[in-house]
């Protein structure tokens, strides 16, 4: 087991009605004035907007409004809302959203101190500061609310990249698990994806930290359990709240210990995909990606996935775990190939060449490019 | 699943080696002067104290040094290090030990800001301020290096009590599993059933939280099967860093999300035993306690122990369960009764009057003296 350094800051108010905390903790630090970041109006209509004003303003807290996030989230959002955060003078950033949201807040945070955002991505400027990040999670999914990474998209350069500051996670982040019943069953799964998506990065780099990899499994035994619940009722709080407080675990550090960093080549090959086709989901994408990657790579070693596969599906055998796994993904009506995310074969080449732009693909098992271009043909 | 609140700000460098990093975490807060608090001085054999002195000094830091801390500390160690603190001007505590050192070096921070340091034990006075703590663990146990928590006995009233602020988090903790390689098995037992008995405070509580109950499954197994391991081979560096990281996650808030604070009162039991027979190891003491607390309980409401019996032990019953808890505790060479602790039947009658002094015994099943009688002589 390697060695590591964990330090996870954020201050979590996790349950029903602990948005109501929000203003008192931006009160604590002596904030006056904040921006609020959100993105198309869902929170207006599932009462979240209501609960963030009245808490902000019970506290004698002005805040400027920024609306419009959209998921895979864009550069010249996080500008405008960096000019609006200059103009206004505001002290703390507000995330009221899902993971798009969060990670512009992240970016605007750190941006306000630089001359271009931009430069952050891409490693020619260091963050060294930050405005103080409060997050209200609508959607569990990403993490975001309890890590120090944001990934935005580079429209003209269709890239995505992710930036990481232990400056960038959030002071606090209120999770109501009761505010995500109203979403849309597709979007929940989207979010359900994504965070096994980040347990299995990590989950088949090393077989020593069995500690970590025993939570792993408990995590991912959760997520597709609560899913399956949610499917049939989607107001089932328990269901709701296991579901959303794995997500945050799935990567908050904890699910990652000792396991080197995790090997992020699906989400290298995922990030491109969406770069293309702005409309595909990140997690819905990583469904489709992911099994096509663990049946690629099992076929040469398959002893590397016999744990998994048996104790997160009950099977000794990878390939039929990899079916048990597809197959659950498809009962949840999530794309089961790329042909299902409406990708096109004439734009493969241009995806192949996105994904290659990286100085490395994947860690535990690097990709060459005769091993993407195989790996997108067994996913289509 | 219950509403929370988590926060939980330590920094935690973990690895071999890792005890060079402590000088530089003191230098970053401006430190220049510290007190190190240390027990009996096992740490200037296993090589700890040397690499403690080398970073402090590298650094400029300068140290007062306070030994004598025993198993189940005592108040008048706390007051004599609370005076040689504030001889000294101490501007941080340095704790090298295992939990008594550290809980020891939690109430000094505490202490030096109060009139009589047991006021904050009795609730006469809060915690309002205290001196910043760092700590490198030698002995993986009451997971004291991740929480704000502290135990002392008070000698006179032979009273065990508790305090708990956020301000008592360390605020780095160094955890070098390397250097528990020479610990005598029993001592690595004692931490190992410590870190079970604080899941299992907490496990009983409420079925809703399945991914908490699912990672503490996780724990739990892992706690066993390396125990086994280092049975056979002390020098088991992973096996010494899986259980090391499984006893810092058993209390570090990770383990109880959702589990309504947890039971405690085995721990209550525990804490009046060793009040009587300071000699007695919390872990040996735990040892024997919690398993006969699950079979006293099974009997009136097994389905309550069915989860623990199947995921933990593979047994579909839990008296089965429960004997092969034992069985194994006792295959560790630790006590599996009051009489293997050296607990004499004539003082039974004074450690159920210590018990009886706290106003409730349990949450999830309130014990009236009539039950503490009952579980005292099941376990004797």
């Amino acid at each position: 087991m390697d060695a590591f350094t964990f330090h996870n800051p954020t201050r979590i108010h996790f349950g029903a009605g602990m948005i109501r905390f929000l203003g008192k903790e931006l009160k604590d630090i002596s904030i006056s004035r904040c921006l609020m970041i959100a993105g198309g109006g869902s929170i207006k209509h599932n009462g979240v907007y209501d609960q963030v004003c009245q808490t902000l303003a019970s506290h004698d807290i002005k805040w400027t409004e920024g609306w419009g996030v959209v998921p895979n989230p864009i550069l010249d959002k996080v500008r405008d809302l960096i000019t609006l955060a200059r103009q206004d003078k505001v002290e703390a950033i507000v995330a009221v959203g899902g993971g798009s949201v969060i990670d512009t807040a992240k970016a605007v945070a750190a941006g306000i101190f630089l001359d271009d955002v931009w430069t952050a991505f891409t490693r020619k400027e260091q963050i060294q500061q930050a405005l103080p990040l409060f997050t209200v999670l609508t959607l569990s999914a990403t993490g975001s609310e309890m890590n120090g990474n944001a990934v935005i998209t580079h429209q003209e350069l269709r890239h995505k990249s992710a930036i990481y500051s232990p400056l960038l996670y959030p002071r606090v982040s209120i999770i109501d698990p009761t505010v995500q019943s109203s979403l849309p069953f597709h979007q929940t799964v989207n979010g359900a994806l994504d965070a096994i998506a980040h347990i299995l990065e990590y989950y088949f780099v090393d077989e020593q930290p069995v500690v970590t990899l025993g939570i792993d499994d408990a995590l991912q035994r959760t997520i597709v359990a609560m899913t399956d619940r949610l499917k049939i009722d989607p107001a089932d709080v328990n269901a709701r709240s296991n579901l959303a407080w794995s997500a945050t675990l799935a990567l908050n550090g904890i699910s990652g210990i000792g396991l080197k960093g995790g090997d992020w080549a699906c989400h290298q090959i995922e990030h491109a995909i969406s770069a293309v086709y702005p409309k595909v989901a990140h997690g819905e994408g990583l469904g489709v990606i992911f099994p096509t990657w663990i049946e690629y790579l099992a076929e040469r070693e398959p002893a590397r996935f016999a744990r998994w596969s048996l104790n997160v599906w009950g099977e000794s055998r990878p390939e039929v775990a990899v079916k048990r796994f597809r197959e659950k993904i498809c009962s949840w009506d999530s794309a089961g190939c790329l042909r299902d995310l409406g990708v096109k074969d004439k734009d493969l080449p241009l995806i192949i060449d996105l994904i290659m732009q990286s100085s490395s693909i994947g860690a535990f098992s690097k990709f060459r490019r005769s091993d993407v271009e195989a790996l997108l043909l067994l996913a289509y």
